[in-house]
């Protein structure tokens, strides 16, 4: 990162599903019945390790090519049909709301990069509490590539016109397209990755939750 | 393990939920719910964390010794429920079947020790395709200790009068079981805890699923 983007680096980027709320197994659950209803068994733990991909490369990601073409569509309708059957159940991670809080008291900017369309975005940043402190955000509906690739945080850094302090995500996919970008990589293990998979892909730090990052936050400040 | 008790080894010792059954996130799930249902939030993670610890135990290690005396057995009953509300949606993991003939195939008994109750044990055993394969299982019910406590598996190896080859799991608990016993353990990966937590809880060999440990049976029998 050059000197002249460095100070302007005032914001910071954040996944929501998994890391501002507790939603990830919930995704599982709707994508296994998904695949399930059109007649496909895929391991939960392999679909597991591929939430936080966007809806656009996880059935080809999990099933083939031949799957994304024959019943991609329909199945990511069914997902998110019953993803948002159960958006009842979604809660807040642990300390999200003070961690939000904290970081605005500070003078940083919130910004948000996720991989699910607007309307799921707006629900989910609703049940973190987000919603009024978040001041820009790109979801799967803004962009042709979702994570791991760079463009989501691109695009939402270039709306902000300022540079990333870090990115906080819960996947390995968040941590890839944050490298892309030359943003650091910060994650909490409230999606359920191990740290081997996310050090892996980048992070400097990993958190068990918001709550514990917060508690942390001068060192990851610096 | 004595010559002797080598000599006699002829039996396999089974793990279901995760190991034969695609179920461990179905247990997620129903232990989120459970909980919200009662008032408490415990993240999905911390849960997930936990799944193969019995139910007599999990309460207390996820939400505290005062929860498990106030909510414990009403927390466990709506998991119970929850989750029986959902075992059409229970698959065989990958390869179940045809490892278990294979076994089988080589003269070894093959012996069930579950930490969840008779009747559910039962269902999952069909679901898996494994109930006429198997010849002895001690479940929840019949035991004092689950689950990582050695109990289930001393008894399910009393009861078929042979030592064991290796015990087959998916999670951690089932290795310090195993320890305790001194017995192998092979894991896999569809329960979705990580091979380091594996490793750790001293597994020997780490497959994917039954069907990556068939392909390599040799090796692992030596």
């Amino acid at each position: 990162m050059s000197p002249d983007a460095d100070q302007r680096a005032t914001t910071v980027v954040l996944d929501i599903d998994g890391t501002l709320v507790d939603s990830v197994y919930l995704h599982v659950h709707a994508w296994v019945r998904a695949f399930h209803q059109v007649g496909l068994t895929v391991a939960s733990h392999r679909i597991h390790g591929a939430i936080g991909m966007g809806g656009d490369r996880i059935v080809t990601h999990l099933a083939g090519e031949a799957a994304e073409e024959s019943i991609g569509d329909d199945v990511r309708a069914r997902h998110d049909e019953l993803f948002e059957s159960v958006l009842g159940d979604v809660r807040p991670t642990r300390g999200t709301d003070e961690l939000l809080q904290a970081l605005r008291d500070r003078g940083l900017r919130l910004v948000v990069a996720s991989s699910a369309n607007a309307e799921t975005t707006d629900a989910l940043l609703q049940a973190a509490g987000a919603a009024t402190l978040v001041e820009e955000v790109t979801t799967g509906d803004d962009v042709g590539h979702s994570k791991p690739h760079p463009e989501p945080v691109e695009q939402v850094l270039e709306k902000a016109g300022s540079g990333a302090v870090f990115l906080l995500g819960d996947a390995p996919w968040d941590g890839e397209a944050a490298r892309e970008v030359g943003v650091r990589f910060v994650a909490v293990r409230t999606g359920g990755f191990s740290d081997e998979v996310l050090r892996d892909a980048g992070a400097e730090h990993v958190f068990d939750d918001p709550a514990d990052l917060l508690e942390h936050l001068d060192e990851v400040l610096g």
